[in-house]
């Protein structure tokens, strides 16, 4: 019980360290916007990212976000057992073999970025191999069957949490300026359905989806895992959205409960690296629906955290978009990707280096020797 | 008149050069792609571009489009009279100063993306400074007024094209093995959206856009310039399609008739570039409305052509989509720029890249101790 107080007071620590972003200097970010060699808003949603930069450091014309890194964040779920997954478990084992030796899709898509790869264990059932590129410190082997028991119990929850933002400290005084979250987890979809749902109120039917390719039947039996997980644990009865279900705990949901009860390590440990990356003043670059459960624990557990999120794509996964949505991010990519391990984050992350640059590096109409229009004439 | 002959006879053997991609690769990449460690499909669009690139280069695992250069061709407008635009006819040769200097949005994206930048003069009115990145031989000093005359002579016309082609094949000579297109000129939406009405059929109403930003009443004097030029031209009167316009020239229209009648010296010499990386098997990442005109010119010319094309990014220029709509092209982005310079074609490069490194360098299920999915067991 000692160690668990102490597992507690370390997350109310994380909470509480995370400062909102600074807006008072998005209006100075915005006339520097205005003052370089473009027509002013031509950037379009490039701007607004730069401006978003800025909030997050503080500064009218924020520091590059370079280098980055993501961090791949794999565990095993006990709700596989369900049948809610085409892929066997070991899977979850094999992929992180496989993102560790550089053949993954991530690793691609991060050599192109110039995203540095890592991998952290947070609950894998399987052995892993050692490798230099893998952090293998699990909270536990896997979680339990969130249909018929607590997924995990509330420490495991806490240490989840605990354990991502102390790879966010690691990873950013090893120089990182910029975090991307990642995934690797057979069955993860499912957990993460269950916790959007459970977080935004949204129907189970409207955010269970069909994950790395499920037929009608499978997918019909995952909505029922989700709504099943969600009622057993009072969360959410199927079919009513959480605000107004009968069977809810009074008052708002409390995201460690959610986690424990309906989630997963890797999910846990994502909120984690976003609560540290935010407490640190660093820009955290989500992916798909597995990185957005993770958000949304960390957006319940210290709303400040948001400000300091960037999405990166539109996952084809029903539950990413009910929670961009709640966490109000405009995604920068929409391409119909649904592959998680942070593919998606590394692919926009040059967008987010390229917002930064453009504020840093682009001349002023004052020093770059342009005329500026003459928007009143009207000409 | 034999200077004449040799233009044509020119852009008729680099028509004839141009050869089509090879689907026949299709099938083949895709297998490749379905046999990667990730679920099928789950990258989406980025399957469907490294699909296109396996085309392109004719081998079902395309080489890396690496490295990357954008092209960005620089002339003046005539229609600048109009009044269509805010800016002074100057900042044509401003911008291409702070393009070689480094200083403008293209600069800074590109240094984001690792992609080298090229200025040519294709048709400025004013003198430019000798600069190592600026290849300043245009056709002409800019357009004549396409309201009243021809913007250029037909010989014109078919120089910038081949312009554009040449500069291609240096580029290629020196190592590129990805070009981008880019624009800069003062005035240069209102000739693009002409030409793409007269090549789409589309009305000029819907495809006349506030480019850099004007007001109402300025884009009501945009609308009717475009519809004015159109009409002299016998190429498109207002408000009907030119399929069906009685004014219209017999046959399909003369695509050289159409950059001579209405378009641009750089919009011609983007032409060429298209065609010129196309006719060596090279993929062709276009930008916004001025590079889609050219594009269409292109297309219009030799059809094969747009199998090598890449869309980055759609516009919020009507004549964008117009365009991209005829070429039957998906953009990789939609962040509302509206800037050009190859602004948007820089942005979208890491995901060209991204799309063949994942087809080259990510392992297979056989290579990468995964065991794959056992979808038809439901699960």
């Amino acid at each position: 019980m000692a160690d668990d107080r102490s597992v507690t007071s370390g997350l109310t620590a994380l909470i509480a360290s995370v400062a909102p972003v600074d807006r008072s200097v998005a209006a100075d970010a915005a006339a520097h916007h205005g003052r370089l060699t473009k027509p002013p808003g031509s950037l379009g949603g490039l701007e607004a990212l730069g401006i978003r930069l800025a909030t997050i450091a503080g500064r009218a014309i924020p520091p590059l976000p370079e280098p980055a890194v993501v961090a791949i964040f794999a565990a095993d779920h006990g709700v596989h057992a369900e049948g809610v997954s085409p892929w066997p478990q070991e899977v979850t084992g094999q992929m992180v073999a496989n993102i560790c030796n550089g053949g993954a899709a991530v690793n691609a898509i991060s050599a192109a970025s110039e995203v540095e790869v890592v991998v952290v264990n947070a609950g894998v059932a399987t052995d892993l191999e050692p490798h230099p590129r893998l952090r293998d410190t699990p909270v536990r082997r896997g979680s339990a069957n969130l249909v018929g028991e607590p997924a995990m119990r509330p420490s495991d929850a806490e240490r989840a949490v605990l354990l991502g933002a102390e790879v966010a400290g690691e990873l950013i005084a090893g120089g990182a300026r910029c975090l991307l979250t990642g995934d690797m987890g057979i069955a993860n979809t499912t957990p993460s359905a269950a916790v959007i749902a459970a977080l935004t109120g949204a129907d189970p039917v409207a955010v269970t989806g069909r994950g790395t390719g499920i037929d009608d039947e499978t997918l019909e039996r995952k909505i029922a895992v989700v709504a099943a997980g969600l009622r057993r644990a009072g969360l959410h009865p199927d079919g009513h959205g959480a605000a107004t279900c009968p069977g809810r705990r009074a008052g708002p949901v409390d995201p460690l409960v959610v986690l424990a009860e309906v989630g997963g390590l890797e999910i846990g440990a994502i909120a984690g690296l976003c609560l540290g990356g935010a407490a640190a003043g660093i820009p955290v670059v989500v992916d798909g629906v597995i990185t957005l459960a993770g958000a949304m624990v960390a957006a319940a557990l210290a709303p400040a955290t948001i400000g300091f999120m960037i999405a990166s794509h539109r996952s084809v996964e029903p539950a990413a978009s009910a929670a961009l949505d709640h966490l109000e991010l405009d995604p920068l990519i929409d391409l119909g990707l649904r592959l998680g391990e942070g593919s998606g984050a590394a692919l926009a992350y040059p967008m987010v280096r390229a917002a930064a640059r453009i504020m840093a590096e682009m001349a002023t109409f004052d020093d770059g020797g342009v005329a500026d229009s003459d928007a009143s004439s009207g000409l």
